[in-house]
C-alpha cells in the first residue's frame, strides 16, 4: 500500500482517495484573476470531493516582464501582484472542515525564456524594505529571463539548477477578511514552502462555506527563504486533487508527504513562524498520535526538522516536520 | 492665530477650516457595524468636506460585556470583534490625497460602569499568544467593570486615573483588501495611540473612492503599549471634523497636535514599526520642511520622541515624533 | 521632606542618605580608560557607601574626533569605544545588593564645540548594519561638531535644543563575563535612557565583590532610540553620590525620579526589551507596593509609560514607568 | 583526490593537510573548566597548526544531573553551564586570521545512561522566558535520562533516533570581552549547529594571539533549533585536527563539509541571524568564486539552504548554505 492510500487525506476525506471527476480551469475559465483572497470574489467553479481540477496558473508577474528589459517598477502596477486562479468551491465544505490539496503535476506552459526572476527595489531579505524601513538607497532593480524545461532550470552559463516545482500561493478564503496574495497567514496565502511540490497535500482550514480554494504562484525552483524576493515563477499547468476532510479543527495549514508530517506558521518577527510551527507540531501529536505534549516538546528537540519558506515581506513562512516513521507506536 | 488655524488640516484642505454641515450617526443609523475595513461594505453616510459627524460608536466589546462575570470567551465570537463604524464617504477623496480627522470630543455614553478592561486568554503583551505561540497556560481570565466620567476613571478603591479619551481604531479603506479592525497597517486600524484623542488631527491616506472612513473603540484611558490588551473601552459620542487634502501621497497615517508632528507606523517586529515611523518622519522633514535629511536623522537622534501605541497582536503601533517647534525656520 | 528622602536609595540605603567622603576621579587618575565592563580590571577607587565622586568622563569617541573632517572610521578603532571610567568598589557590597546611584550633575568639560555627533557607516537604527545585514551600500559619514554649555545645545543655525544632559552607560560588573561597553544588559551597560540625568537615581544589581562600578558616556542632550547611533556626546563632569542597599534582588536595572518608578530592559527584538521591562514593572508592583499582580498588569495597561532608551545595534533598551502618585496606598 | 584534500582547510592551510603531533586533553588535564570565552584565562596546552586534539569533553551540565530525580534548578549554578575545554592556543594564529577543525570523530564517554536532555524552566523556545519575558506560570521542569551508544540513542519505548553526534559550542576567543558559554556570536559559541559532526570543517576567526580555542556541549543528537533548550547532552572523547590559515578576514564562522560551503550567523530576532548568514553566504560567493554579487543573491533565492541551530535563549543562529558543486565553474 502506498504512502498516499495510509495518507490522513485517503483515510479521512470524504471521497476516501477515490478520484472523481477533472474539471478544466484554463486562463479563459478564469478570465479575471484575484490579487486579494477573500469572501467576496465570484466563484468560478464548483467541485465535489475527490474532484482533480488541471488548471492554468499565471505567474506571479502575471506575464508582464517578457523580457531583461521589462523592469517591474515599469511594468508591474501594486497591489496588483501575484495573480491567484479560483476560487474554487468545495461542496460540502464549512467552517471547522479541512480541505487537502493533493499535487499531482505542475508542468511548464509557454515558450522559453519560461522563467522570470526579478530583484525589485525595497523587497526582499537582504535589502531594507517598506517594513524593515532604512535610509539606504535601493539595491538594484534586475529582471533575468531563464529557460527551463521539466529537466532543468538553466540559470546561466554557469549553473544548471534541477527542476523542482512547486505552489507558492495556495489559500482557501479567510471568514471576513480578504488578504492580498503577498501575504501568508493562518488561510495559507503566499507560503513559499518548497515542498508544496508534486507529491504533497497541503491541510488547509475551512473558514467560508464552500472553502473558496485560491491557488497560484508557481516556481521552477526555490531555494530557502527565497531571499532575493522572487524565484524562477512561471506559468504553470497545476493539476491538483482535492479532497474534504469533515470536522478536524486545525489553526494553521498542515503538509503531508511520502516521510515527514509538516505544520507551517507565518508570522513576524521570524521567531514567531516557528513558535507557531513548531506549537503547532507539538499539538499533532499530542493530540493525534499518543505522545505525552512534554515527550513531543523534547523529542522534536532532537529530530525536528525545520524548513524556511518565504522569508520577505509582509510575512515570513516556517515549516516544522517530524518523520513519520517516528510517529508510527512501536509493535508489541 | 490658533494652531488649528495654521494646522496643515486647515491650510491645505478643500474646505480651508470652514466647518460645514453637522451630520448625525448614532447606533440606530449605523445599524451593522463592521468588524473588517475594506471596500466591500455599504457606505453609511456621505459628507462634504469640512463637515463635521457626531457619531455613536460601541466598546470593542460591542457591549457584550455587561458585569465582571461575563468573560470575553464567553460573550464574544471571533473575529466578530472591535466593531466600527462607518464607512463614511467623503466627496471628492481618490487615491493620492488624504484625508484629515479632527477629533472635537470624545464623551461617555450611557450607565456606570460604562468601562470595561478584560484580560483575555492568549491575548496581551505579556502572555505568549497566537503569534508568539508557546506550551505555558494562559494566564486567567478577568473582566473588570468601571465608573469613569470626565472627571476621572475611578480604577479600584485605591486608585483614580485621568480621564483622558482617544480613538483606538481610526482608518481608511485599503484599496482591494479588507482587514480585520483588530490590525493596524498603513490604513489605519487599531493603533491604540494615546495622542489621538480631543485636539488631535490623524491624516489617513486616501486607497479608494470616497475614501471610506471606519472609526471605532473608544478608550476613556490607556498607557503606553495597551500592555494587557485592552484599555478602559467605553461607548462614546465622538465628534469628528473631516477634511480632503488633495494630491497628498503619505505612506502611512500621520498626526498633528499644538506642539507636535508624528508619524505612526505599524509593523512586527517593534523595531519595525519605529523604522517606519522614524524614517517617515526624515522624509517629512526633509521633503516638506527644507531640512537636509541626514541633518533631519541626526537632529531626531537628540530630540525625537517616540510614543508607543499598540503592543499587541496582530501588529505592534509606534509613533514617532518631533516638536514643531523646531521645525521652525530660524527669524533673520 | 523632599522626594530624595523618601527614595529608595535614602530609605533602605546603608548610609541612610547621608552623605559622606567626596572622591576625585579626574583622567589623570583614570589613567587607563576601559572598553569592556566586567570582573577582570583593576580598581581605580573604593568607596564607602553614602560617598560622593567626582568624575571626568570621555567622551564616547575618547576625543579622537576633533573636527568635521575626523570621521570615526579614520579615527578609531574597534573594539576600542565608548570609554569608561572605573572599576570603583563600593565597600560591603556583594552579590544580591544593589548599588544606589544618584546623579548630582553633568557638566560640560573642554572647549567648543564640545559636542560630537557622527553619522557611522551601518551603525544607527535607519541603516542596514552588521547584524540587521543588508546588501544595500552604507549611509554616508558624517562628523558634527556642536558648540554646547549648560543654557543650550547649539545644533545648527536654524536649531538650538535645551541642554538636557545625562549619562548613557553605567554599569557594575557582570560575574564571570566582560561585556563591551556598547552592549546593555542586566548589568546596566549601554542603555542610553534619557532620564539617566541629574536627579534621577539608578539601582544597578551586584553580582561581584564590590559591585565595580563603571560609568561614562555623556549626552549633551538625546531623543528617544538615539537614532543616527550617537547623541550630542561630550566630555563631562560628572558628580555622583552612591549608596549600597543590602539583599535587595532585582534581576535588571531600575530608576527612580522625582516623578516616577522605572524598570528597564534590554534585548533584541524591540518587543523583548519593552517585555522585560514591563514584566519587572508588574512584579515590582506585586512585590513591593501591595499590588495584586493581575491588578497591577491591567492597571498599566491603562497608566503605564514607555521611553525608548538605545535603539541602536547590539541590544535595545526600554524603560517602562509607572508614576509614584499611583503606587501611593489610598488614605483611609 | 577526497573533498578534504580540496578542502580549503588543506589548500590554504599553513600544515596543507599534514597531520602532525596528537595531543591529549583529558579531564585531568583541563582541571578547571570554563563557563565564558575569552581573553583572560590560563591556556591549557599549546599546538602547532596541522596537530590533532583528543579531547574529554564535559556534557553541558557538567556530569551533575544523573538521575532524572536531578533537577537543573537543584544541582546548576547559574551562570556556571556548558563547561568548555581549553583555551588551546594554536602557534602564530594572530588576529585576520582564521583558525580551522576538523572533526574527525565524537564517541561517547561514561556509564548509560549517558545522555541528558532537560526541560529547565523559563528557558527553550516554545516557552516565557527571561527575554521573551511573559507572566505566564513556566513549564514544568523535567529530566530525561537516555542510554546511548554509536548506534543509536535510545530515546524511549517507542522511539529510537540515530546517533548523529556533534559539537554544540566550539569558539576563539574575542578580542577584549568574555562571552559566557551559553551565547554564540561572531566568535563562534554555542551555536548549535547539527551540521557540526565528525567530517565538517570549522572556520572560525581569530582575534586575540593564539587563538585561544574552546570546545565543548557534545550533542548525540539534534533536531533544527534545539527547541526545548536541550539537546542529548554527554560526554565525549572528541578528536579535532586543528589548522591554521593565515590572513583570511572573515566576520563570522564558516562551516565545509563534503558536499557544501555553509555561513553561520547568531543574532536576534531570527531574521538578522538569517540576514547574517545569506550576506556572509553573498560576499563569499563574489569574493572568492567569481559570482557577480547580484547573481550570487537571485541564485541563493533559488538554491540556498537553511539550518536552524541554536533557537533559544540568548540568541539565536541560523546556518545558510550553497552545494559546492554549484560553485564550480563550468568546463569549457
Amino acid at each position: 500500500m502506498s504512502w498516499l492510500e495510509q495518507s490522513i487525506m485517503h483515510t479521512r476525506g470524504v471521497a476516501r482517495g477515490q478520484v472523481g471527476a477533472t474539471h478544466q480551469l484554463p486562463e479563459s475559465r478564469q478570465g479575471k484573476f484575484h490579487y486579494t483572497i477573500g469572501p467576496y470574489s465570484d466563484p468560478v467553479l464548483e467541485i465535489q470531493p475527490g474532484d482533480r481540477v488541471v488548471i492554468e496558473t499565471r505567474d506571479a508577474f502575471e506575464g508582464k516582464v517578457r523580457t531583461e528589459q521589462d523592469l517591474p517598477s515599469k511594468v508591474l502596477t501594486v497591489p496588483f501582484l501575484n495573480p491567484q486562479n479560483g476560487p474554487i468551491m468545495i461542496a460540502g465544505a464549512e467552517k471547522g472542515d479541512v480541505v487537502a490539496v493533493y499535487i499531482e503535476s505542475i508542468k511548464p506552459r509557454g515558450d522559453n525564456p519560461r522563467g522570470t526572476c526579478c530583484l525589485i527595489p525595497r523587497f526582499g531579505a537582504l535589502t531594507g524594505t517598506d517594513y524593515t524601513a532604512t535610509l539606504n538607497d535601493p539595491l538594484p532593480e534586475i529582471t533575468r529571463k531563464i529557460d527551463l524545461d521539466e529537466e532543468g532550470v538553466y540559470w546561466s552559463q554557469r549553473v544548471t539548477l534541477p527542476y523542482r516545482p512547486h505552489i507558492g500561493t495556495l489559500s482557501l478564503s479567510p471568514e471576513i477578511d480578504s488578504i492580498n496574495s503577498l501575504t501568508p497567514d493562518t488561510h495559507g496565502g503566499n507560503m513559499d514552502v518548497p515542498d508544496m511540490g508534486p507529491g504533497s497535500i497541503t491541510y488547509l482550514p475551512v473558514r467560508s462555506p464552500g472553502g473558496r480554494l485560491f491557488i497560484g504562484d508557481a516556481h521552477a525552483c526555490q531555494g530557502d527563504g527565497e531571499v532575493c524576493g522572487t524565484a524562477v515563477e512561471f506559468a504553470s499547468t497545476t493539476t491538483i486533487h482535492v479532497e474534504l476532510i469533515k470536522n478536524w479543527a486545525i489553526a494553521w495549514p498542515r503538509l503531508e508527504n511520502d516521510a515527514l508530517l509538516m505544520t507551517i506558521g507565518s508570522a513576524r518577527p521570524l521567531e514567531d513562524a516557528t513558535r507557531i510551527a513548531y506549537t503547532e507540531l507539538v499539538r499533532w501529536m499530542s493530540e493525534e498520535y499518543g505522545f505525552d505534549r512534554w515527550d513531543a516538546y523534547m523529542m522534536l528537540s532532537q529530530c525536528g526538522q525545520v524548513r524556511l519558506g518565504n522569508f520577505v515581506d509582509p510575512k515570513y513562512t516556517v515549516g516544522s516536520a517530524i518523520r513519520k516513521k517516528y510517529l508510527a507506536a512501536k509493535a508489541a
